[in-house]
């Protein structure tokens, strides 16, 4: 057996624990509000003024003096006055004093001397005269200074993705550039004698690279930058000289070389120039997967078998790029309840991690069926599925008809 | 009152059908597999090969012939002899036959001869004598052709989105580009005399535009490519120059107005070189959305309050975006079940779609508190909010502790 055999696996929760105390933040960059869908922000971001700055009507209507419309009915209408109109992003012209009325809209300021609006569907008006059929009350339909946002009041909230309405709330606040956190990027190094790129010819014992485009794609979707680096043999000196070439970057993952062939050897690599801090987890599939730091940037080693990559870098590797932005939710999978369709078995002391399909059931209930695989060698599980389920450590199995929590493949 | 107080309002579900009826699928671009993260697959993808193409090992140990191992036991191994390696991505040098192993690893071609492989860790071996522990059955850890994908199975499914492992299956079958849906152009233009870019001085009466940048970033959201087409003040001879420049794209996003005021002129100015199919949705906030055809392509006019307008967006424009790529799911939101904190009130006859900001409980029940709000001009309800509830058309509100689905804001 190889020097590397595998001795201890550590469980999930320690191996994060590991990676997110050894990884440093990285930094900031100044993009426009527009420009920011998805990125996420380092700190809390405060407006500097009132939205609104002027205090404006809520309807369409007329403002007036309240005091004007109380006790006033459908029989015995308050009769006022029409003094022009205060149209929307114009400067009122008049003034309202008792028994006058200005015509506004949604979003007009309100005059002077105004203090509530009358909806336009309790009234009429003939010419300059209006009668008004319900009262308001001093306020009513007013927008006020600083409703929607106070001077000084925290909008953004450090470590949270950018969505489309909070570019609509800063702007409001006239922000116009905001410091989000610099993506992340990552080497994308996929190793084995046995790869060759995809669509060429097919060669008895080679397969197709298919690591580097989708763990690419992952980087991606996670908010990291990827960049791919290739296939990279099995030789220490190549190996080597690929991970010398990832120190470019704040990451390199590393994908295959890290089971128990004599072939593996991948950790020596990581060790000779950096230090490796764990290898194996105890996890299906996925077990296999070490991590090191060289020149204290995090270094994946994944398994190479697509399916076991994949697992691990929604639960390690995606988690760890969006914790180095200071992301608030590490994890951005959806989740949802589900009703085991089949009995799944698992071993204690291992984190199992179970691709399913869901299907409506005809009441209506989310029932989630264990997607049959021969191992993590079938690619196809992971497309045929909608999201994983994990069986704990403590766990030997899930009985049909159990409430799982199913995570959602993110898209 | 004006000429286009809006007389009906036609429900949510009519609206859509309306859409949907008239709105033509956007073309098809071929991409790089490799680039091809998010978007939607317009036809079934085939695979044209077997995955694998070879027999393959699926554990790391030794090739052989199943027979010669029944009936070994720990006490009572069967002893074999070892014959060379095949190692992963190398051709076999070696057949195997009864008596003899080949050492191989998990992904090698199986040497011919041999129909099983045993585990490395249920044997022992000392130079090239080999014992096994434990018998296999044929076939047992082999990877068989075509036992990930068939040649001729659909790999991907027209209306898909495409995830990382779908770039995985596709690379896996030789698949290098594929045909994806072109991604709709959209013109969005703000409407409004009150609008002044944001960034500049404060003016009373004035307000920034942010729906130009928020809508924006909505259309990206949802799969489509946005063009801001600026701020246009009201006056029809503006608004229908803005509405021919948007005839070079897809679609037309106009926000502000539509509402009952006198300076709405945009459904006329829409009639005037299309139809208006219709105006008035029942829905709050959003009720006076309305929407046309021109030159065949669909036009939304949006109310212009911030809030409106994202509520309209996710309920019928991104919808409508991803129908024209010809997306399988058109709402790409996430849900959950949630207790609801506190009372909600609703009217008959009209849809409302109420912000709600989710807390856990102690007891771990996810709680969803409607966002205190007064109007839908309150831009923060948004940010403060993690999503909407949808309270029915013929439900006259909701009560505290109810069960309640809640749309995830898109991120």
């Amino acid at each position: 057996m190889s020097f590397h055999e595998i001795k201890e696996r550590i469980s999930v929760e320690t191996a994060l624990r590991i990676i997110y105390s050894r990884i440093a933040k990285v930094g900031v960059e100044e993009v426009s509000v527009g420009d920011s869908l998805g990125r996420i922000v380092p700190c809390d971001i405060t407006s500097n003024i009132d939205v609104p700055h002027f205090v404006r009507s809520a309807m369409d209507g007329y403002a007036v003096v309240a005091k004007d419309t109380f006790g006033c009915t459908q029989q015995k209408p308050a009769k006022l006055e029409v003094y022009g109109e205060c149209r929307v992003g114009e400067m009122p012209k008049t003034r309202v004093s008792s028994g006058r009325a200005v015509e506004v809209a949604t979003g007009s300021q309100l005059p002077g001397g105004a203090d509530a609006v009358v909806k336009v569907e309790n009234t009429r008006r003939n010419g300059n005269a209006l009668m008004v059929f319900f009262p308001v009350t001093p306020r009513e339909n007013v927008s006020e200074i600083g409703e929607d946002v106070k001077k000084g009041e925290v909008v953004i909230k450090s470590g949270q993705a950018v969505r489309p309405q909070d570019i609509s709330v800063l702007l409001a606040c006239g922000i116009m550039k905001i410091n989000v956190a610099k993506r992340p990027t990552a080497a994308v190094i996929a190793t084995g004698n046995e790869l060759v790129e995809p669509g060429g010819k097919l060669i008895p014992g080679k397969v197709f690279n298919v690591n580097s485009n989708t763990l690419s794609a992952y980087v991606s979707l996670y908010g990291g930058e990827p960049a791919d680096l290739g296939i990279v043999g099995d030789s220490f000196k190549e190996l080597r000289s690929a991970l010398e070439s990832g120190m470019k970057y704040d990451l390199v993952v590393f994908s295959g070389g890290t089971s128990v062939g004599k072939m593996d050897m991948l950790p020596d690599v990581v060790s000779s120039i950096g230090e490796i801090l764990f290898r194996g987890i105890s996890m299906r599939p996925g077990g296999p997967t070490a991590f090191g730091l060289v020149q204290g940037k995090p270094v994946f080693l994944l398994p190479g078998f697509p399916v076991a990559s994949m697992v691990v870098f929604e639960t390690l590797v995606g988690p760890t790029i969006r914790k180095m932005m200071g992301a608030r939710h590490l994890d951005p999978r959806g989740e949802v309840i589900a009703i085991l369709g089949n009995r799944i078995a698992s071993t204690i002391g291992r984190r199992d991690y179970v691709r399913v399909r869901l299907e409506q059931a005809a009441d209506g209930a989310t029932v989630a069926y264990p997607v049959r695989t021969s191992g993590s060698g079938i690619i196809s599980s992971m497309t045929k599925a909608d999201g994983l389920i994990e069986i704990p450590e403590d766990s030997e199995g899930m009985e049909k008809g159990s409430k799982v929590t199913v995570k959602l493949f993110p898209e």
